[in-house]
């Protein structure tokens, strides 16, 4: 049987091929609050899904955009990229969805034909790219929201902070209808990117030593991951401290605030584990924490995995000698999952009861009160805050 | 049959337990011409091997640690690290070599034991670094040469400018005796890692595309690696041109010279290659170059491997993204090879004929010539220059 959140109104076939007038919160330029209107959402085109969003989470990238830090950030736009719902139409062309299906939409697309799709190391599908960057879609090189009268960008292929998002097919996961849409919309960015990272792209193995830097749902969710590869060490390091009740209830074996010590992080690390960490995880977007992490591995065979987003024009940093040595620095994208194929199967896998969503939600509110929830996450306190129509 | 390269006199029983007092190329201070003279080499101790050295060849980390920019350099000291030679003793406890065996010294020690040696993915044995990086054994923390009276320092465990050698045992590949010693010299450093960083260290699949930036000895045996894993494109790099006929006998299919173009190499290299490439290699020390050799590998899933030595204090950087979306930056040491181990497999491919050594050798001299030699190395036209005593 399909679950329907509560209060959310699954769509009907009256709205198919109009143009549909609903609730959304627009970023019309940055470091501004949201404005909560309504919009318009016009009819998909080919290759192209219209969703009805049943619930979406605030992540990071969201706020980092907003802030203006982001130099691909196009403004008017509808922010949102982790969210859950049921697709509403479908336009020309379109085989791999039908109106009804329970749906993620995945900012990182999966046409299964590019040659990163084909290509058995990268997710990166360049499908679509080109236009979800400059916020449009690739039928027309236009947007499908309008406001007041203009139209809106679209945001990393996905603008889910509206009732109604209009995504490229390719974009589009089909998962068990039976997994309820306000939880495992978290699948949507942060959580799945955590669990890839350790398990995709370091593939790590029981065992292991790891360090976990920085202690928001990403990096719980590579705490968790860790915990399920069998990880026989895992040290969560944060510089606030109020973090370190759940990276312990996560599975961290430790927890060290380098602001606790005089001499740096790398070094406190390397000592703790005679020699340093198998993998290490930056999860904070700080190229300083990001050079920490690499020299916090062990040498000869230490892994060090950027996760986090850097500003704009920052770079890292280290000497040739720590990689000469045989630390390797790698990065991850979406946790390397091709998004299309394997988001369903994280869904599944959480149906099982093999990973966790639930705890990973902090706060429920109405999507009403996004802006307070934009400031939720600013204060620490929150992991994800999932919004409802 | 054992193999005794011409003019060599292998080591009798006569010298054994004694002080032997042989020709040596004394590198007192830096940024100064050896000194060819005779020098005292003492019997070794618990777990060393005394070698008669049969051929010696020089690499660029003899002439760098010569210019006084290494910082672990100590002086005065007996270079060399690519030789080949027979042992003419061993001290107590010795039991994997004996008088008579032909060896190659191994910078890179293995003593098959430690967790760097029992680590599947490294070949940084720590067992005698500590006392290697100081120039001296591990038994009594002394040397075994002496000059005028005076100790000299062992320099990278092997210190075979010199008739005699005393090395740790753990740092003695025991070979094929048919193999000759003035050839398979060049196993000790230079080629054995640019093989080793293709096939252990990339891992290079046939049907790969690759650079290789800088084409010494190194670059060519990452050229020669890379043809025989079966790339289908191998484009060498270097801003000297009169290199790329070599290049091009060894096995590239492209030869690019970064001083013809105003755009930045990598540029060049990406629009080349559609995208960027699947493995670049470092050959240079350069860290300007290094950054380039990772920015040209391809989104997704190129990899760069750092083999080049950068000079002291210097630093590598990027922008983090290159390593989110899907690059790859490793370093490679010895090329991966565990050295005891894996040497005498190398003696065994090369005397199949699977790898070449030959034409490495650009220059053959008698050991008094080692100054001109050196002079020759730093010109460019010179790949390998060997010296026999």
């Amino acid at each position: 049987m399909s679950y329907i959140p509560p209060n959310f109104v699954p769509p009907t076939k009256d709205t198919i091929g109009k143009v549909i007038t609903c609730k959304a919160a627009i970023a019309l330029e940055p470091k501004k609050d949201l404005i909560v209107d309504m919009v318009q959402i016009a009819p998909p085109q080919a290759y192209e899904v219209r969703i009805k969003i049943a619930a979406t989470a605030l992540c990071h990238t969201d706020a980092y955009t907003l802030s203006g830090a982001d130099p691909e950030g196009v403004f008017p736009c509808i922010l949102g990229h982790e969210a859950a719902g049921v697709v509403e139409s479908v336009g020309p062309g379109v085989t791999t969805v039908q109106p009804g299906d329970h749906v993620i939409p995945c900012y990182q697309a999966c046409c299964k034909e590019c040659k990163f799709c084909k290509h058995p190391k990268t997710n990166l599908c360049q499908a679509v790219r080109a236009w979800t960057g400059r916020g449009v879609m690739k039928a027309d090189d236009k947007t499908r929201i309008t406001y007041k009268g203009k139209p809106i960008f679209h945001f990393m292929g996905c603008s889910t902070f509206s009732e109604y998002a209009v995504v490229h097919e390719v974009s589009v996961a089909k998962v068990d209808e039976k997994a309820p849409l306000d939880k495992i919309c978290l699948l949507g960015c942060g959580v799945s990117t955590g669990w890839g990272a350790v398990w995709n792209t370091a593939k790590a193995e029981a065992g292991c030593t790891a360090a976990v830097f920085g202690i928001g749902a990403v990096g719980l969710a590579c705490i968790e991951a860790l915990k399920i590869a069998g990880a026989k060490r895992i040290i969560a390091v944060d510089i606030n401290e109020s973090k370190f009740a759940s990276a312990k209830a996560w599975g961290a074996t430790d927890c060290v605030n380098p602001a606790a010590y005089k001499k740096p992080i790398q070094e406190v690390l390397v000592e703790m584990t005679d020699g340093g960490l198998d993998y290490t995880f930056e999860c904070v977007g700080n190229v300083a924490v990001m050079r920490a992490a690499l020299e916090a591995c062990h040498k000869g065979w230490g892994e060090s995995i950027i996760i986090g987003v850097a500003a704009s024009g920052q770079e890292i940093s280290t000497r040739p000698f720590q990689l000469v040595t045989g630390r390797v620095w790698r990065g991850t994208a979406f946790g390397g999952w091709k998004s299309r194929i394997q988001v369903p199967t994280l869904v599944d896998r959480y149906m099982k009861g093999e990973v966790s969503l639930d705890r990973y939600i902090t706060h429920r509110m109405a999507f009403d009160k996004i802006n307070e929830a934009f400031h939720l996450l600013h204060e620490g306190g929150c992991l994800r805050a999932v919004l409802y129509f």
